[in-house]
């Protein structure tokens, strides 16, 4: 016998446990889902990889794990909120919902919100495989501290990828920012951090073609000189080069997604282009994606549900 | 001579204040206007207003005023971030931006963002404005405590009526929540609460018609009868009947607006009809608004100023 609920949400980060808070505020029955930590969409999200926030608005400076933990505790503060520690697997649409099939369990959601976020664009150069977890590693909060008094280049121009570059700057002897482009896209307080950094140095309009070593990573090939060689020796290299939608499960469903393979949403009401199917989060095809932002369409989501069951008399 | 800044912000509710805060972080030199408290548009927004706030994902439980603190903090600890205590009095387009004229000085946008809320809708029947701060009010967090072991009835039905409600049971003997529709329309949370409380009435499908009085308010007269009688015999009137955008100074340099007069925007970017106008919070056409939503549109719309002003190369 399948669990039924009035909303069932995929993924657990803070977009998909705002909204079950909400959903929950609104009477409903609800279920979250999210894997395991470490592996992809996990509860809490990609945010817990996040050592310092200090842009959600009313916490000046937090760390993203204590975000996370935050918002799951809101969530968790209403007892109609069930949230399970499991990895989605399928999702079908049926006569009256959505049928969710997970690693251990059957479920049913008269509505869904797909906040199943992204998961890490990996370098795909020669080495870069084969040297993962041997010095190439997407986690600069895991592995920072492995780099004490050791030298490691961020690749990617971000704001993750300058917050990433901050943290390894407190251990490492020497970080490199490599960016194909010609300006660091981060917000201009990060890069004056950056700048005033003695121990970080900047290559722009450059890139890495391939990563090379022994038993672990020696050095990087880049596409042009720097200081006299393409090649650049260094012990580790961390990868911020983006992100990729986890939206085939939606679109397995009809949900549409645009070429980048966002989900495609009304930004009022964070509805899909199916009945009773919505999306919230980094999963969505908004230009500027941040934690509030994705809070924020996950708690339109759950009302939209709500609305929609409303409007059904269910 | 002028001051000028990148954004000018008009309101400094929590959409207005959480825009300042995200416009810093991008560098750009930002005004954030705010009238008294007390005033129409006050810095800190009518959540001021809210005594109990248990919908902003991360704060389980807070107070309206703590909120708007937190988030007015957290802007002003970014030096880029001037928050003035003025009311605006007029916006002018220019070749290069916006003038935007206050009660004490004028100030030069290369762009805008309003910000600029909602007032309250009045009760409008024979007596109302008569009896208004004698017995007949606005504020249900100002004045509860003045009907300790009294007896007052709340206009409205949504989510604020409802939480006045609450508010004022805690002092009243008896409270009376008046509604002209069938149905409280507001979170199954806050109904549960009201259900619980014994010594609050609900009369649904029912209006207020005249307010009458001598010094003070003494009763209201019903459009149909409650317990056998249309006057019903109270010491207070709190007024919960909704909000109207403060959109004119948009309007006036031609900002596209509903018939709600509401502020229509690209809900993706913030972005108005008119380059380099943004719109965030309350006054927008969002038919779901919260705390949350006004503050994410505001982050929004300071990002997409930074990316105006950027294409611009200003």
């Amino acid at each position: 016998m399948k669990e039924n609920y009035d909303l069932v949400i995929i993924g657990a980060g803070v977009a998909g446990l705002a909204a079950a808070m909400y959903s929950a505020r609104l009477g409903m029955k609800t279920l979250c889902l999210g894997a395991a930590s470490g592996s992809e969409a996990p509860i809490g999200g990609t945010i817990t990889t996040t050592f310092l926030i200090e842009n959600y608005p009313g916490f000046a400076k937090t760390s993203g794990r204590v975000l996370a933990e935050n918002i799951k505790n809101h969530a968790l503060s209403y007892p109609l909120v069930t949230l399970k520690e499991e990895r989605v697997e399928n999702v079908e649409k049926t006569d009256e919902g959505f049928a969710v099939k997970t690693n251990e369990g059957e479920y049913f959601g008269k509505t869904i919100l797909f906040a199943s976020g992204t998961k890490r664009r990996k370098l795909e150069v020669p080495g870069s495989k084969e040297f993962e977890h041997k010095g190439v590693t997407y986690c600069a909060l895991c592995d920072a501290t492995l780099y004490k008094n050791k030298t490691a280049a961020v690749i990617g121009g971000s704001n993750c990828a300058v917050a990433d570059a901050l943290i390894l700057a407190q251990h490492a002897k020497r970080v490199y920012i490599i960016y194909r482009k010609e300006k660091l896209r981060a917000d201009s307080a990060n890069v004056k951090k950056i700048e005033e950094k003695q121990n970080i140095e900047v290559i722009i309009n450059t890139e890495v073609v391939e990563v090379k070593g022994d038993k672990a990573v020696l050095a990087v090939i880049l596409n042009k000189e720097y200081k006299g060689s393409k090649e650049l020796k260094l012990d580790g290299v961390f990868v911020e080069i983006g992100n990729v939608p986890l939206s085939e499960l939606a679109e397995k469903i009809g949900v549409a997604v645009n070429e980048g393979k966002e989900i495609i949403i009304n930004h009022r009401t964070s509805e899909t282009n199916i009945a009773g199917v919505f999306a919230a989060g980094d999963v969505v095809d908004k230009p500027f994606k941040q934690a509030i932002t994705g809070v924020a369409e996950g708690c339109t989501a759950a009302w939209s549900a709500f609305e929609f069951l409303n409007r059904k008399g269910k």
